[in-house]
């Protein structure tokens, strides 16, 4: 495909960077913006712009803030800071903040130990997490990962990590999901829901 | 959705406004641009505000340009300035010329005129071809708009301002689709095909 002019090729060419959007999208979308007022489109770029270069991580939770505190770490009343609930990236903070459920605390690891991928403990924020369970006499960590083998590993290291502090260590249900069919689950997830079976008393509280 | 910032959601609703882009995408987007280093991201923002601010219109045709006269204008040996093809939308120019079987020149309309929608003539790009065939000497205007009623109202209505200019008026050929199939065909482009069948030799030329 090619274009009548350079600028637009470029404008394109940034768009299909993108993940998910092929080169006929991108050119979609620049041609809606070359109709949109000059301004406009000005605003679009100075806010992509702005969200990169002044954006924060909260310096204790490292998710995304505003502030070098983020809203959830410096919310004393509202929320539990003796809760941790360790997840791997921001989109699972906003997956569970969505539930409106939880009223701890986070801490985000910025990815799971994979050697596969060449990432190891110490690429992530791990050591934060045990120096933060030992200053700040945590009670409760809650793992919220991703049920996969990468996601196990990462719980079993942080777990020797911790050694023997006096805190509980947690991790989120797995078993058949709200809605699901139990004929279409997979054996492992049928078979962990069976190993972890829950009183009924427990599972309608 | 909650966002844990503000500098994050106005990113998110930014990229939301983009046609065929909803949120949960906005976001996806925004957390990939999050990940890129910032001068990156700095040049995704002006690439696209530099594209709005200084591309211009081909100051003939109508066509995105990098320059007051576009490419396909200021190219007199390789391209007949005589014939135009007379199309919607910028789109269009970028799907004839990927056919590479086009060496004529262009005039975008910028719409359709459409009464429905509030497009009268006078909104379009109809007077400068007028003007341009008459100064140009044109031989031949070879409409490409959209089968539709309000295609075939440009048409008729663009005929009538050109009076009895000397230059041959033509229209792409309406019928079945390369690689279509015969039975799936609506009514109106079979008897259509039927009416504008072509002696054989024609259509292998």
């Amino acid at each position: 495909m090619q274009l009548p002019s350079q600028l637009l090729e470029n404008a394109v060419a940034e768009f299909a960077k993108l993940p998910g959007i092929g080169k006929k999208t991108a050119l979609r979308l620049v041609l809606h913006l070359l109709k949109k007022d000059a301004p406009e489109v000005r605003h679009f770029g100075e806010t992509i712009t702005k969200m990169r270069d002044e954006i924060q991580f909260c310096q204790r939770c490292f998710n995304v803030s505003d502030a070098p505190i983020c809203a959830i770490c410096s919310n004393t009343t509202g929320r539990n800071q003796l809760l941790i609930c360790v997840v791997e990236n921001i989109r699972d903070v906003i997956a569970i903040e969505a539930t409106q459920q939880f009223n701890g605390t986070y801490h985000v690891l910025g990815g799971i130990i994979s050697p596969l991928d060449g990432i190891g403990p110490e690429q992530l924020n791990i050591e934060t997490l045990i120096e933060r369970v030992k200053t700040e006499a945590t009670t409760e960590i809650l793992f919220a990962l991703n049920p996969n083998i990468q996601g196990d590993t990462t719980i079993f290291y942080i777990q020797r990590k911790l050694g023997n502090l006096p805190c509980t260590v947690t991790t989120i249900a797995r078993g058949i999901s709200f809605g699901g069919e139990l004929e279409y689950a997979d054996e492992m997830t049928l078979a962990r829901s069976i190993a972890n079976r829950l009183p009924v008393q427990q599972y309608v509280k």
